[in-house]
């Protein structure tokens, strides 16, 4: 078990902190309910046909269950998340931990079933135990480490139901039909897809039921049950509320799974979808396009930010102004959680510089590049290498514009250093 | 109705003819069933969130359902394939049939829904109708237009096991719990998980028992059931055999399954999984690095070429080569289907040539890169800029290699004609 870190909470500082206020009014009546989170993370990926359990495979080089604590760690009223992993895997998450600067994270030993690994979050969680620094939380939120795109909306949503029915759960409509085999493998019948519901993650529980539930129930259950809402059912008969989910909620559980994760979090998710508009946000601020434009030069850095302004962050700067923001970045933490894209800009008429001097110079940007790669920061130059003629030059900047978009989207690190001619 | 392409089979001389009658004489003893597909392709994508119906969406700028088609009419055996598309997208599937030189297809008119729209389907193939050059099949298969990934073996599965028992359709595990909510939205029960699965497509039925069902079934079920396999059991009294399905039948339904499907065309799915590893095999074969090596530099050529051996079509040859190979894949119709990238690759020792020279000289690249753009090329140059230090060459070639690796993976058009340095 990991010592469990100073208090949290919102800081009185913190810009989120009315943000908070207002999301915690939305619990029901009186107090706000004492919160936690179990995550069971023992999971083999078998279904992945990859020899690493998916909630340890990478998504932009970071481990995807990564995602999932900060999702669930950037909700303050969450007070401790346990998780519940594997002791092979415990290094690895110690490791992940510290990279990622995880906060009010504790680690328990997972079990060798879904059940079994929650029942001993939840044991960690109680009262009783010794030498624990947890405390019992009034509800308790149960999620999967391989569901990364949870919001604090419908986190909020499943434990305000808990306290109020004592048991809730996110579900989502069925995609396919769901039918019943006979035992010779033929179809006995099927099911109304309307009158069925897909049983999704997040759930939430009063604490004492769901932990009556599992020191309750069967060993049976433990080794097959699937379903944390029927234990709640069986043993503390509690019907749980249901609360429709978004489809951002799905559980990634084969390889595609993770391209379509990468691609969430690569920002370009349709921005109609909220939850996923916030993704978007947070990862287009982690993008900056550096122009060193001279004096002559700035009508047309002008006009590229134009053409970009409502995508991304440009800012016009000299080539030493591009230095001291790439040191500026390399000792902040943003590169940490996500690779942050930087595109020199460089514009040239090609009348007024002979081309070779130019670039010669410019490819002091490969060197520059492996260096900052350490650090998450992939670098890269654009060369604007434009004519007098006014139409040639708007096409130049137009596919400018076309190279500076595709290395934001793909992201991809082994393009650093390229300088690339527009 | 679209008129009936000329008659399809195996050619005489065609390599696959040997696999093809193997497969064939998998099916029944006795003659081989007549065969035709129905393709409901009706659908408004609402769940996708953007308007294009999925379907249409491009997926490495070609729509979603010329895969689809691509893999029904790679299986000889399918005589038809009939697809409903709605009138207002009637001409963009003209245009998408002609594009990619689609065989074998007749379109007719979707219905309001999909139960509909596959009636119309099966009405066009019955031969009471006028006009009509399609003939009435023994078996009938369908499928959705947003599963793209079907293989012959499970399309081979369902026709055999529909001739046996009448209807047949693939199936798979459930991923989630399903749950019965009560009228007030609370947990009613929960199904047990491993006697459930999860009804997906290819399906296969005798034609006659289909379309009998589908003349009895009422408005209500044409209106708002969701599985032809239950209509085969409510109206024919066929139990439909099920048969386990892979993972990659999975359909299109959310904007990020976009990506995810992309990710499988690009072929970096797991190898594991059989049928996607054809779809890797596919892939591959249109990739082509093309070196300029000196007499002086084979040496070096021959390097790199053990690196990337084992992934890619390496061919080693001059610039005059690289023009006449692009000119030969413009010609031919390969780049169709898939963007083909070609690298071409250079080789420079830094002492013997001067850097800005041979550069400038390079970059001619790029206004040929926009040519051969239009036939779905995408070109870039590769520059190694290699030091005689052997410890520095073999860095160089290596950051050259993952250079490679990365615009093969991306397959992005954004940075055509680029002269990328290594």
């Amino acid at each position: 078990m990991e010592p469990r870190p100073a208090a949290s909470g919102p800081c009185p500082g913190d810009s989120r902190a009315a943000e908070a206020a207002a999301a915690a009014s939305l619990l029901n009546p009186g107090r706000a309910p004492s919160v936690a989170a179990v995550l069971p993370a023992g999971g083999s990926g078998e279904r992945m046909g990859v020899p690493t359990p998916k909630q340890f495979c990478p998504v932009l080089e970071r481990p995807l269950i990564s995602y999932t604590l900060q999702a669930l760690e950037r909700v303050f009223w969450i007070e401790d998340i346990v998780v519940a992993v594997t002791g092979e895997n415990m290094e690895a998450m110690k490791g992940i931990i510290q990279k990622y600067k995880h906060q009010r994270i504790s680690l328990v030993e997972a079990g060798v079933t879904r059940h079994r690994s929650i029942f001993n979050g939840l044991r960690a969680l109680a009262e009783d135990q010794p030498n624990s620094k947890l405390s019992k939380p009034e509800v308790v939120i149960i999620h999967d480490a391989v569901r990364p795109f949870v919001e604090e909306d419908v986190l909020l949503k499943v434990v305000t139901a808990a306290k109020e029915h004592g048991a809730a759960g996110a579900v989502r409509p069925l995609v396919s039909t769901v039918i019943s085999p006979s035992a010779d493998g033929r179809l006995d019948h099927s099911l109304e897809r309307a009158r069925h519901r897909a049983s999704e993650m997040p759930q939430a529980f009063l604490f004492d039921v769901i932990y009556e539930a599992y020191q309750q129930c069967s060993d049976y259950d433990l080794e097959f049950g699937t379903e944390c809402l029927q234990l709640a059912l069986k043993y503390g008969h509690v019907n749980a509320r249901l609360v429709e989910g978004s489809p951002d909620l799905w559980k990634v559980t084969y390889k595609r799974d993770l391209y379509a994760a990468e691609s969430i979090i690569k920002g370009e998710y349709a921005q109609k979808n909220v939850s996923t508009a916030n993704v978007r946000e947070r990862i287009s601020q982690h993008i900056c396009i550096i122009m060193d434009t001279k004096e002559d030069e700035t009508h047309v850095g002008h006009h590229l930010e134009e053409i970009l302004k409502n995508e991304l962050n440009v800012m016009s700067s000299d080539f030493e102004e591009t230095q001291r923001l790439l040191n500026m970045l390399e000792e902040s933490d943003l590169s940490i959680l996500y690779p942050v894209v930087v595109i020199s800009v460089y514009f040239l008429d090609y009348k007024s510089v002979p081309f070779d001097q130019k670039v010669e110079n410019l490819m002091q940007i490969r060197e520059y590049a492996k260096e900052v790669r350490k650090r998450n920061i992939l670098l890269c130059g654009l060369l604007i290498y434009y004519p007098q003629d006014e139409q040639k030059l708007q096409a130049s900047l137009r596919e400018g514009a076309t190279i500076i978009t595709t290395l934001i989207k793909e992201r991809n690190s082994g393009l650093v250093g390229q300088l690339l001619i527009a």
